[in-house]
Order: C-alpha cells, then structure tokens, then sequence
C-alpha cells in the first residue's frame, strides 16, 4: 500500500479520526484541565476499560446502549464482549461493586473514549467518542444537581468557554402527563412524535384534554424565568407534579449557585435521554449551538440515586479559545547538552540536530522553529 | 445482576481492569508528565483512532501484529476493522500520509490504549495495555537512537524513576550470522531454539562453525562495555558485520549522551520484537526486574527510516515513587463560596456538604478530610 493510497481519508472508517498535532495537544490539555478541575471538588478519578462482557456493559444502567454497541468475542471464554458506547454505566458498575463501600457522596471522574457502532443521529458522524465527566452518586437532591452544572460549567470557564447556555430538561415529564391523560395508544404515540417535532399544530389535534396544557409548556421553552412560570401556573396531575415540582426546584438550585449563567427550561423535551430518569441537563456553546456536553440523573445498577455530567471534549475544544504556539528553538548540533536542558527549564521547546548542518539558520527555519541556539545564546530568527 | 455478583472480579474478561482513584489519578498525571517531556524535546502529538480497516491497521509495519487483533465488521462498509494491538504502526502510516509533507526530522508522540486479543506472552496478561511514546520518522543515524533513548530516560527520570536499566539489542544480527553459516534448515531451527533459551550447551552442539562466536556472543551479554569489547573481536562474516557496527556504533552514541545511564548490551538477542528492522531498546525497572518499555528501528510504510520508543504507563508508575494524598478539605453546607473558591485557588480539594450537617466534623472525617472550614477559616482535624 502505497503513501498516496493510503492518504484518501476514506481508508479509515466513517467515524474515526486521526488527530494531528496541534489538535491532539489542544485536547489532551483541554481534558487534563477539566480533570483538574473535577478533582479541585473532590472528583476522585477512575478508569475502566474499553471493553466489558456484554451482560455486564449493557446490563442495569447500561442497558439502553445495547444497540449502540460494537461487540466481539472473547476467544478464552468464548464469551460476548462490548466496546463501551458510554462511559457513565461503567461509572456506576464501579460506585455498586469495587466502591460500594465507599462513603457516600460519591464523587468520581473519568476521560476516556469510547466506540459507536452505528451514527449516534442528531448530526453526529463520529464513532469513536470522546468522553471527560464527573458522576456524583448517593445524594438524590436539588444540590447535587446544582453542584454538578455548576462544576461543569466551572471546567468549560476555565478553558475559556464563556459563550454557553444550560438547558434544564425533565423527560418523564411529558410522557408522564400524556400517560395520565386517558388517551389511546394510537393517539398516544401521535402526540409523542408531535411534541418530538415540537410541532404545535399536531400537539392541538391530538392533545384533547391536555392539549392546552402542552401547548402552554411547549411555548414556555426558553428562558428559565418563564418556563419555570409557565410550569407553575400549569394545571398538571398529581403524578406529574412531581416531576414539575423538582425540575422547578433544581432549576432554581442551579440560579442559586449561578446567577450569571444563561440557563433555558425546556419543559415538554424528552427525546434523546437514555438511562435518565429525572432532570437532565444539556450545555451549548452560543457561539456554534453545537452541544458540549450532557448529564442528567440516573439509577446506578443497585438503584442508587446518581447525577452526572459528561463533556464530549472535541466540542468543547471547537468551542475554546486556541493556544499560542509553543516556542520552538533550534539546536545546532554539538551545542553543549546544557544549554537546551535550561531552555526547556525555561518552558522553550528544543527541536535538536542530529547531525552537523552548514546552514543552521536554514535548517531551523525549515523546523518550524522561530528561534535557535549561537554561541550558547537563544537568539531570533524573526 | 446484583452489586454482590458484579464485585466478583472474573465479570470483568480476562486482562481487562477497572483503575480506582489512586492508581488512575497516578497513571493519567504520569503519561501527562511524560508526554511533557517529549514535548519539551519538540515531539508533537498525534491521536490515532481506537480502531482501523483490517488492512490499513495491519499492512505496513503493522503486518506483524495481525494475529494480536480483535476484529469486527463496520455495519456500514462490511470490511473488516481491527483495533489496534499497538500504537507505533499507526504513527508510522500518519507519517507515511497526511504528515507526509512535513519537514524530516518528524518527531511525534502519543499517549492512548492498546487491546490485544490473546496473551501477549512473557507473563504479560494485561490484553488492555496503556502506551505512550515518541517516534523519530526520517533520519536513519545512531544520534536519532541515542536522542530517542535519552528523551526515554528523561521521561523516566521526571517521574522519579532512576533504577533503570537500558538494554541494547540488534534483533537481525545472531539470524544474519546463522543464515550464512551453511547451515541445514534442520539444525538452523535446532540453533535459532538453542539461543531463544540462552542454551550454551545446545548452541554448541548445533552451531558447527560458528558455535564458537555464538557462544562468546551470549557470555558477553551484559555490561555495555564488556559486550562490546566481545563484538569488536568476533570474527563475523561480512554480511553480519554490519549489524554489530550499527550495534556498537549506536550504544556509543547512548554512552556518549548518557554517560551515567546502566546500559547492558545483548548481542545475539532477537526474540519478542515485532516490526523492527535494527537497533533495539529494552527498559527495566532495576528493582522489580519489570518491563517499563521498549523500542528501536523499523521502517514507516513507505520505507521511510523511523526509530522510537513506548512506554507501558502501567509499568512505569508501578516503579515510580507514590504521590501525596490530595489535601482534602470539608466546606460545610452554606459556606460562602468564595471561601471554597479560594481553597482551589491555593491547591486544595474541597468537599462540599450538599446538606447542613449536624456533625460536620464527623462528617469531614467520613469523607477522608483532614481539614473543614470553620468560621470562613481552614481548620485542621488533626
């Protein structure tokens, strides 16, 4: 196979990318940062593998993923393997078993990747995903939501990305009320694809007696201060109050904490979700709208309570201010050892000759490097 | 599944591990402190993706590794994917196409995870192996293989790991020296066994003419100096001759840059190595006689001359001095948070209450804090 062949970016599968220098960097130091920050809150840092028997990914919080998966045979045992599509169930497999004795909170972080098989819809082509997030697990309250969105949105300031808005979702809701409204399957399923389409028109023929409603919550989408409103003054069943009563409360314990975060309520959305059982919560960068990261919370395997947050670290990297360029010296050869050992002390990338050359300037030039080592001296090339 | 039949080990597959706080907090700031090091020498860093085409991943240099692979169908193409059982090949093809036009000497670096299919031999059972390591693509001289193995050695030393020893192999030599000695197939594969164990008395049995020089060959093994002093007076044949110039030529070039470096040279050694084409390199922790990485010379895909070294993260940090616990401290519920902010600012962990506490002291001991603030102030538990 020759370069040429081989340079077609169709020879690697659809999804899958090879990520060159200064990319590479920029998301390897955008990672390690956001860790620190989940560690500088107590987010102790975990690392399960890339892969699990099946029965064990894709059982309890997993399970939803099942069709998400690549799997392969394991040739010793000849049992079923997956590559992990999500980090999270690994996450909460760990906090029920080898941490199930640790006390409670719980805060664990995690950065790894993990493989699609199939394209993951809404826009995304990538198959190998790139996932940084915390999980906090035990508490089930309005402030571990609050310090979730909070610690999340702390990591993307301290890479620069200012320009974001949380939008705060509870999914059961929606099918809760439309579950409650005495409606048949058929017009059940209609008005569930009409509120996916957030198409008002068919929510109103297929609404009957909560069509107003819905409309109403439809419509309320947007700022927090109105959809939380608009939920309040909602003539909603019993059951679902519940649900409306802690997005209600969670929204506000995330205004508490962050009172100068741009933060949307969308009432009615549920599509999307998967192992997540009450709020959830998305971040967008204003800039692009693409999606930075999401969480939510979600039943670990024993059925303890849990929130998380998980970044897809590429989008955030998109969404980041680009880094300067390291300072590139050039080392002529046979420049005493010395003297690139401070330089590099000093914070300078030293690019060494592996052979004399006659012209040094031209050679450093050529390597990208804007300064170079003379007689033991940093000097400019510029 | 239950938390009790998850805690059993044996649902992970086999070589196939969950890393706890302290081990991955260790493992990930170790790889970033090596690849800080490589960056510092001018390595810039790639990301290859987890998994490729069959026959991109596994031509080239890689060909070697095919029966190391798992592979699985991409749904979409029905061709064939391989996930990479090593990360050099994949560097070898970046280099060999979409970095094919950039400037020689190309140094490049990467850190990420490995999945092979079976054992991998040697007492290794780890089928996940975490690599990190830098590649030297274009010259072909004895300076790039000192340069590559003094980066190694400094990479080590930032991580407090100076027990070391270096082993210099050059795989193609006792093969060389075998296939000219007019051997029959027969006794070539009885004597290619014999020094695979380091077997002496089987090597004279079979080795006919060049038993004698084999013999002297693996009783020098050892200190680079004694080695070395043994290869100079070999008589070899002119086709091997080569090899042991190179060999001798290129732990010179080591000895010149590292002076104080343990350095053990194997002349006749040649098992174990995949896509290598000449000089070798072999890292052992001194105190645990553990692997810590390897490397040498190969050719990228186009034939292009490359040399370059990985480590085993793993390893390496089981030979590196343990950290220091993060200092860990308790903010009780309703704390300013400023004072928490600043905490951070100054290197702490802060641990909030996400509920008041009657007894937050107990509740900071619970939670492994050593410290709580009181009163806007850190207080020590101690």
């Amino acid at each position: 196979m020759t370069g040429d062949q081989l340079s077609s970016p169709a020879l690697l599968p659809s999804g899958f990318v090879d990520l060159l220098p200064l990319d590479a960097q920029a998301e390897a130091n955008g990672t390690e940062a956001m860790l620190a920050v989940f560690a500088s809150h107590g987010y102790e840092r975990v690392a399960p593998p890339l892969l699990e028997f099946e029965d064990t990914l894709l059982g309890g919080a997993g399970a939803v993923l099942a069709d998400q998966a690549f799997r392969l045979m394991d040739p010793d045992t000849r049992r079923m393997m997956a590559l992990r599509p999500d980090i999270t169930p690994q996450i909460a497999r760990i906090a029920a078993t080898r941490l199930h004795a640790a006390a409670r909170p719980l805060r664990l972080s995690y950065a790894g990747q993990s493989v699609i098989a199939g394209n993951g819809g809404a826009g995304q082509n990538e198959r190998q995903i790139g996932q940084a997030g915390i999980e906090l697990i035990g508490p089930d309250g309005v402030e571990a939501d609050a310090e979730v969105v909070s610690v999340a949105a702390e990591a993307l300031g301290r890479l620069g990305v200012t320009a974001v808005s949380f939008d705060v979702t509870m999914p059961p809701l929606a099918p809760s009320l439309i579950k409650h409204a005495g409606l048949s399957d058929k017009t059940r399923t209609a008005l569930m694809h009409a509120l996916d389409r957030k198409d008002a028109a068919a929510v109103a023929e297929h609404g009957g007696t909560i069509a107003e409603i819905l409309i109403a919550l439809l419509n309320a989408a947007g700022s927090a201060d109105e959809a939380l409103e608009a939920l309040k003054c909602a003539d909603l069943p019993v059951e679902t109050l519940r649900f409306s009563e802690r997005l209600m409360a969670s929204a506000q314990a995330i205004r508490g904490r962050l009172p100068n975060l741009q933060l949307t309520v969308d009432p009615v959305e549920f599509r999307g979700w998967k192992y997540h059982t009450g709020v959830c919560v998305t971040a967008y960068s204003l800039e692009s709208g693409e999606e930075l990261g999401r969480g939510g919370r979600y039943l670990c395997n024993n059925n303890e309570p849990a929130c998380g947050f998980t970044f897809r670290p590429d989008a955030v990297f998109r969404a980041a201010p680009r880094g300067t360029h390291a300072r590139r010296v050039y080392v002529p050869f046979g420049t005493a050892p010395g003297i690139a050992e401070a330089l590099r002390e000093d914070g300078y990338v030293t690019v060494a000759a592996l052979e004399l050359q006659s012209l040094p300037e031209v050679e450093a030039r050529r390597l990208s490097c804007p300064s170079i080592v003379r007689d033991g001296k940093l000097q400019s090339l510029d």
